[in-house]
């Protein structure tokens, strides 16, 4: 069952309120960063505007596209002149930056580079893909210039890379989704095509950096490229790439009505969800190649968990969503929305984590852009992350239900308004610190129609106007509503102790605890003092009282437990005797609020 | 106590012998590798022999005196013409490639690159470094013609890079252990002078790559340059890197009796063997800048564990051993050498893992140079490890025992011929497989001289002519012996279970089996047919019997031992039923020998 996009569907208040009220004030901050770093100099220099010389990574442009899509987002929700005005001060930018024949690279023009030749990390393709949606965001948003320049830019790929043109294939994928969004805005079929003609020739090595090199930039797994799509079995690889080929590929599948395509991407995002991703909904194990590790390979301490991999996740997610109808995939995205993207910002908007570690040990160190030794940054010298973040809490709205003329259909619960047609709601809640979630009708129509409550998997004991419904189901209300009529449901927020699957050996003997929709985590600064975070052990047989601090951390529920502290020992021979243990109290936030008090020891699954 | 190294001392026999004999098959092969992978060709290059380009690495020179150290000393261990030959061969070129003033890279001066421009990376010293240790083993083998190429780079670098010099570093060091190798070897004081201004000046920067890198490559703690190693706690960054300064900063430390130095070098090597080795020994957690992780952080599945690092980790472990006679050092060599470096190797010697990893699981994949998914390799696109296998084996009876007119100092136990002056004995034993160490005195003086017989910290129970033993210490017999007395050492090889230090959270609820010196594995082909490794559950409550097995794996002793088989089960709430266990047998190997039968699943650390 094919679910639709639901435009227009307003937050009201909340938990993402406060979110994405951060955000929004992070946008402008934003501009200012793309300032400083110089991606909009070397714009400018390419459109003729100023002189210097471009820095940096071929691959910037996209950082201002996805600046622009945030921007638009915001904008056509909730207007804002300064926003407009920036949109179109860097439309006319980026248009007079464009080449007579529709190529568009600002980095690579700006320093004489030839177009095409370091394709494995050039991603100019990838730029393109993100001015395809940030040129369909501003024109949503009555700002139409940019539109002209997408599709003047996917007339040149489409003619250089179409069918009969160039065989090589963008090292990083992601024109796929542009295209295809492009296409539904324009109804112009060659972009559509090109997009098939990309996903259907992915898997035969040509993305990869030619000849020999040790690492894996010679790896066509590394590129999504080592299996043809239909054969793939699973994820492997840079997993930003292989993310965005997934959620682009399932475009094609879609608007193609390709049934087999969309099986085979089914099972691999199955196969990535059981075997290859982290209790947060986060993805992508390695540092090395910042990529998916083997199944099962789920380190805690040293999870890549790129921020654009698990924004990528959710945007395949949705895509599968919206193919199928299956509430697992909501359930994917409430849980990697909450647990492996919000994470990524703090809680004031003005720090990003590019990395998301699951764990972070006294006194580690690493890499100063992206380890978590450092805390969140403004801003990276790669500055992939900190736009995606902003586009994807700008556009949360639409996540939040599809609707047809049948009816709604809600996945996410936020206090809200939506409307699909002549039936509009209102929702009400706490949610997800409460599991009470009233559902106001506020304007429906004379016949049946149908309210679709998204019941979590973990949601066990849920009812609906007081009688059980189903985890892992759309319980459906179908009847010929009133205005006024409300429509009550409960998820019971519970904490939960999980335990991996039984092959993941990093998390052996631990659990991760999680309330709703959220994963918690211990942090230094909520333990007792003196305690090293690896010598906790939780009682699992304790029970875990929720406290809700509306003072702590912009207001969250806590969990308090018990436990044991045992001092550390060296290794030592199976069965010796461990020092004595003293009994703990041991208190658990929600693992997205971490390191907001500073860069503290933390982890997400402990010892038990 | 200071311990005094004992040249002449022979292997007549055994487990060494084996393997001696298969790395001393390979070295021809090396040279051949050499030449096909071009670093002749840049040495002939540079020396005006020929004409062409010189590829590849700036530090490749390296590769070639490695390998011209083992050649040496396998030609002074056993003489032998076509090796003297090639020394001699490959000495003429280098001679001719010098540069006037003493300099000398191949590779950089067949490029016509500027000296010492990219320093963090080009690794000009480090190569000196070798240089030198080749030269010395040249020339305590006859061939001292590479001696005068050595002598006078030294001096370029003296006069270049000394106290009042150029005070930026080699990103690399290596230099150290050569600068005071060649001053051992000629007296010249101004090499343990400039290797002291080294090791002193190490801390503070000089190394790294200068200005703004988002990697590892601006990040002093890579080079072993973040803190002065006089106040350094720990080891960090770059584990070869890392360990190679700590042997060269040992042998600062000795030479100058700087008993401070040496004290913050056992700190640190401490510091590493207790929160920063695996249990094979094996140091570098890392593949990400193949460094050392934070404490604690020791993943089996991703250990980075670079044989060149646990080669480096043993030379460090060795100038320890000499300069405080304490016996744990010893121990380490032992655990290094069987389970760290050995494992590197294929048993016919022809092939050669650059990464040794812990754990492989079913199907994992990574860069075909560097992971076990491909098996060992013949060489290496970046080939520093082959050839310091070669030399670390062809070294290798250098290791055996310290001597001096007071005694002989026995630390690794093969059969032997030891001699420290007028004190001569023959070592006989089957170890590691049996525990029956016989030392019989074939030449005594006529006065007390004391034989020091190392008993492992493992071994409790062992006797020494009936009498126990301590364990971690080093069983003293002192009298005057008389030629054809014995003296018979018993070290109980019982199989051991071991448990992670606590901290540690890859291993948790596993334990790593060990017998005498060696680490054992599970390995695919031992196992109960279509058993997926991370199934296994060991008993260890059940007995492990011992079983010598002649024909597998060119002699192993296995390990049977039982256990039980359930069911791999996704991520599921805590406490909920397992699917039920079946029994089942477990077969261990040495983990030496893994990986020679194709490279199966293996795991050192098991479940129980």
């Amino acid at each position: 069952m094919t679910l639709h996009p639901l435009p227009g569907s307003r937050i009201t208040g909340g938990f993402w309120a406060r979110r994405r009220a951060a955000n929004r004030a992070a946008i402008p901050v934003g501009h200012q960063r793309l300032a400083e770093a110089g991606n909009l100099a070397a714009l400018r220099i390419a459109a003729g505007e100023t002189t210097g010389t471009a820095e940096g990574a071929s691959f910037r442009d996209s950082d201002v596209y996805k600046w622009m899509e945030a921007a638009a987002l915001e904008h056509a929700y909730s207007p804002d002149d300064a926003l407009a005005g920036r949109l179109r001060e860097l439309t006319r930018t980026i248009a007079a930056a464009q080449c007579e024949d529709g190529y568009l690279n600002s980095v690579i023009q700006a320093r004489g580079e030839p177009r095409y030749a370091r394709r494995w990390m050039s991603h100019e393709h990838y730029c393109a893909g993100h001015l395809f949606q940030a040129a369909v965001a501003c024109a949503r948003a009555g700002e139409t210039g940019l539109l002209r320049v997408a599709t003047r830019f996917a007339d040149h790929l489409a003619a250089t890379f179409g069918p009969d043109g160039w065989p090589e294939l963008d090292g990083h994928p992601g024109a796929e989704m542009g295209l295809v969004e492009l296409y539904r805005h324009t109804g112009e079929t060659r972009y559509l095509a090109l997009a098939r003609h990309f996903v259907g020739s992915r898997g035969s090595g040509r993305a990869s950096k030619p000849g020999f090199d040790p690492s894996h930039y010679a790896d066509p797994a590394h590129y999504a490229d080592r299996v043809p799509v239909r054969e793939a079995a699973t994820v492997e690889g840079h997993a930003v790439r292989a993310v965005y080929f997934g959620a682009g590929a399932t475009d094609v599948a879609v608007e193609t009505g390709d049934a087999g395509l969309l099986a085979a991407l089914r099972g691999q995002y199955d196969a990535m969800r059981t075997r290859k991703q982290h209790v947060t909904g986060a993805v992508g194990s390695r540092w090395d190649g910042e990529a998916f590790g083997g199944a099962d390979e789920l380190p805690p301490d040293r999870a890549y968990a790129e921020t654009c991999a698990a924004i990528g996740a959710v945007r395949w997610a949705w895509r599968l969503l919206l193919a199928t109808g299956d509430p697992g995939y909501a359930d994917q995205i409430e849980l990697m929305l909450h647990n492996a993207v919000l994470p990524a910002v703090s809680l004031d908007g003005a720090g990003y984590f590019y990395v998301n570690t699951l764990h972070r040990r006294t006194g580690a160190r690493a890499d100063v852009q992206r380890s978590a030794a450092h805390g969140r940054r403004p801003w990276f010298h790669c500055a992939c992350c900190p736009p995606n973040v902003m586009r994807t809490l700008a556009g949360l709205p639409d996540l939040l239900a599809t609707g047809s003329r049948d009816g709604l259909e809600i996945h996410l619960y936020s206090p809200s308004s939506l409307r699909a047609g002549d039936f509009a709601v209102d929702v009400s809640t706490a949610y997800p610190w409460e599991g009470r979630i009233v559902v106001t009708v506020r304007e429906a129509p004379d016949r049946e129609v149908e309210l679709a409550l998204r019941i979590p998997e973990w949601a066990s004991g849920s009812t609906v106007d007081g009688a059980v419904a189903a985890p892992g189901t759309y319980a459906r209300v179908r009847r010929t509503f009133r205005p006024g009529k409300q429509v009550v449901l409960n998820l019971p927020l519970h904490a939960r102790l999980l335990v991996s699957a039984s092959r993941v050996d990093a998390t052996r003997g631990c659990v991760a605890v999680a309330r709703g929709p959220l994963v918690y985590a211990l942090e230094k600064p909520d333990q007792e003092p003196d305690v090293v975070l690896e010598d906790i052990r939780l009682d699992p047989a304790a029970p875990l009282r929720a406290e809700h601090r509306a003072g702590l951390l912009d207001g969250v529920t806590v969990l308090h437990g018990s436990g044991t502290v045992t001092p550390g020992t060296p290794q030592r021979p199976f069965g010796s005797p461990e020092p004595p243990a003293r009994p703990t109290d041991i208190t658990l936030i929600p693992y997205y609020a971490w390191a907001n008090r500073g860069p503290h020891p933390m982890r997400v699954w402990i010892p038990v």
